[in-house]
């Protein structure tokens, strides 16, 4: 077993620092830990049980060995206790704080040596550890109900800090979407974003990688294997710390230097790496990202390429409202997106099936006169001129009901083309949002986060 | 009555193009109107009588003059119609589309001629018309079940475009706040924004003006009467048709030249107007400005101004979880904030009561740690060194209770600084960020949002 794999899906975990009640930290972990189906060893020297499992003393007393310990003691005694971990584990998650992030260098430095003295790979310190659903593996220290974990499904999430690692359950949660593992790695002292791209390239359970960092270790190594990963799967990087203040703040909060941004940014776009500029940005690329992730693997194209049609960036914005259209078409140009003008042939074709009042442009406006059917006769009708579709629907009028989830699943089904919707949040309009993310189109609540979404998925087909 | 507030607040109303079913827009209108509390006139030539009130077979047959008359009949009847108003009103809404946005220039052309020549002012045409909920006004030609309208409020919304106004509205309300008065104005024909900025600045009940534009009319009117409107009110724009293709929708969807965005951008750059980037910047400039311009009514500054604090851009970041203080910084950055370090004789005096893990820098990281005080007891340490606080409150953790809402209520009463928050929004922070907002503290979902709502409210005070 490698020592990331036995990180990721360890069959046996120690917990130093394991503790009989939640109001502890230690109580949380093992109660999180508990639903793991494996070997859980808790230690604590006061207690010869904790919560109905059998505890051990000291890591000594631990009958034979283990594929992963926690370590949630003062930071001052964790060196000490990687000594005892010796032969004992080859993987450990330093969760304590207290090393270089208030100051404490040293004492980084005697964790790091230790860990590589004794073989033994260490993720944080100062960090939030793991979430594995596929393995009910959870070593975090927040409590379920204070909490709430996702569903299990094809994003990744990297995050050297915790408090974003929270957020993004939350975004996660409301945008339908699904969690392979989540790493909150802190510090980084070893095991850091470069290692964790190289082990998601192989992660079969993961289309998209989510990586949130505030301080890069080495950035040659971090080009190299966010390349590869690029390569093969969807990976959408957050950097923060990008001003004086920012990068001074990531400093005290993981104890790395957070480097100058610019030269961070001019080499994503060199290397065509996906960069988000904010936190929504980064949930707008991932949703529609996991969403083509897995409608991906189910379906192969029924159509050959668009006739002229590279890969490119030729988008058409569909419409019942004007002013959504206008706003969508701004956030293409700010996004590198092309509005490309309808054919003199599908016009034509156009102007015979609808009435003259729709207008007949890209954005194409159905106007409030709009049917449901109307999307889909020009979904179809432009399918082979653009890459991505831009689709709003504004559902205060009649023409727009429930039928149009039915009548997309049918579009989507058939189109393999690239589409996002636009559809404000309000109360007419929840289960016709609910039917289309069943079908993995997904919805936006401003014209230009849709945009940004389609541009995500443009700029992934690109990188293939 | 000048025309302008006999289209605002009239005593009676004629609705031409009336009907007696909701299918029909006139019949939706006619529903909407009659909830108004002053006299209405449906105008329709088939019956005597609709939905219980008396009809008119023409405009003719109506006893007397109104202050306000609706058009909802097909483009081509509207000048004739216009002839038929002479000397029975001064003020009329053109709801009815098919003018310039179709291409029939010289069908537009005619109604703005009748309306100078008969002395009628004109809203539209193609547009949405008129909510003013003080008045139980409302011309809207979407029922209240399709769209849902806000509560009343001190926000004035000018929007070309009526599925704008639809997300506006929607948007309006999820941010708990409320209308003056909404105006579509769609083509401009013209009453425009700079005829509508004249009138909100006399507008007892308006604090805040949101206007979402996609064509100018008179470029020199505009800067002067958005100038004026700003130094009394707050004013946030969201110029729409930026680039070639938005350009192009905008056009065809008011039949206006949207003109060069770089020209409008640096005109509102010079003259310190405040433009709002896409859909989400305006609504939460928005929504920080309606709670602020709430409050300021009310309350008398208890302090004497920072000592050595300009009416600046000094901004101190409050957060119990270290990536989120670290996006929070990244946006100051990016909004021309300054994220000053805290004196030395504040660190020592918070060194004192906090403890050392505690990290005291700007942002100050009051870690997982947290008590729901040490937000009170950081505020009011600092109050008198900045201009206005981000404060980021991660629920996950026990010390994030409710309390928390009653202590920053008794805070907001006392510090008269600008304040903003951000919540993740989840199930566990519902019940803090409804607290918060009660108290007119505005709560954001990410970080970066709640810089952007500062930096309105920044802005907003240093044109004052």
């Amino acid at each position: 077993m490698s020592s990331l794999d036995s990180l990721f899906n360890p069959r046996s975990v120690i917990l130093i620092g394991a503790a009989h009640t939640e109001i502890k930290l230690g109580g949380i972990v093992l109660k999180n830990l508990l639903k793991f189906g494996g070997k859980v060893y808790p230690v604590n020297p006061k207690y010869e049980e904790l919560m109905g499992v059998k505890a051990y003393r000291s890591v000594a007393e631990i009958p034979g060995a283990a594929d992963l310990a926690i370590i949630m003691r003062p930071a001052p005694e964790v060196p000490g206790i990687l000594g005892e971990l010796k032969g004992k584990t080859n993987a450990a998650i330093v969760v304590s704080s207290g090393f270089a992030e208030v100051g404490e260098t040293e004492l980084q430095s005697a964790v790091k040596e230790k860990g590589r003295e004794f073989g033994i790979r260490l993720l944080g310190p100062n960090c939030m550890g793991l979430f594995n659903p596929g393995r009910k593996l959870d070593t975090f220290f927040i409590s379920h109900e204070r909490m709430k974990r996702p569903q299990r499904g094809n994003v990744a999430i990297l995050s050297q800090s915790g408090a974003i690692m929270a957020s993004l359950f939350e975004a996660v949660r409301a945008s339908h979407i699904g969690i392979s593992k989540a790493v909150g790695y802190g510090n980084a002292v070893d095991i850091d974003e470069s290692d964790l791209f190289e082990y998601f390239l192989g992660d079969r359970e993961t289309d998209v990688v989510v990586s949130y960092i505030e301080s890069l270790g080495d950035g040659r190594k971090f080009v190299e294997k966010a390349q590869a990963l690029s390569e093969r799967k969807s990976l959408v990087i957050l950097k923060a710390g990008k001003g004086t203040s920012g990068s001074a703040a990531a400093f005290s909060h993981t104890g790395r230097l957070a480097g100058r941004y610019e030269v961070f940014r001019s080499i994503l776009k060199q290397f065509r790496l996906s960069e988000a500029r904010d936190f929504d940005e980064l949930m707008d690329a991932t949703k529609a990202l996991s969403y083509q992730g897995a409608s991906r693997k189910s379906r192969t194209p029924r159509r050959a390429p668009a006739v002229g049609g590279n890969t490119g960036n030729r988008v058409c914005i569909i419409t019942n409202g004007g002013g959504s259209g206008v706003l969508a078409a701004d956030e293409c140009m700010r996004q590198g997106l092309d509005v490309v003008r309808l054919s003199a042939e599908r016009l034509d074709h156009l102007r015979g099936v609808f009435p003259n009042f729709y207008v007949l442009n890209n954005p194409l406006d159905l106007t409030a006169q709009v049917k449901d059917e109307d999307y889909s006769l020009v979904l179809n009708e432009l399918r082979d001129d653009y890459d991505g579709f831009v689709v709003i629907a504004l559902p205060n009028i009649p023409g727009i009901t429930e039928k149009l989830g039915a009548l997309m699943r049918a579009v989507k089904a058939d189109l393999d083309k690239l589409m996002v919707f636009h559809i404000p949040t309000d109360g007419v309009s929840k289960k016709i949002i609910s039917l289309l993310e069943r079908s993995r189109i997904p919805v936006y609540p401003s014209p230009e986060r849709a945009v940004k979404g389609l541009a995500a998925l443009l700029q992934r087909r690109q990188n293939r």
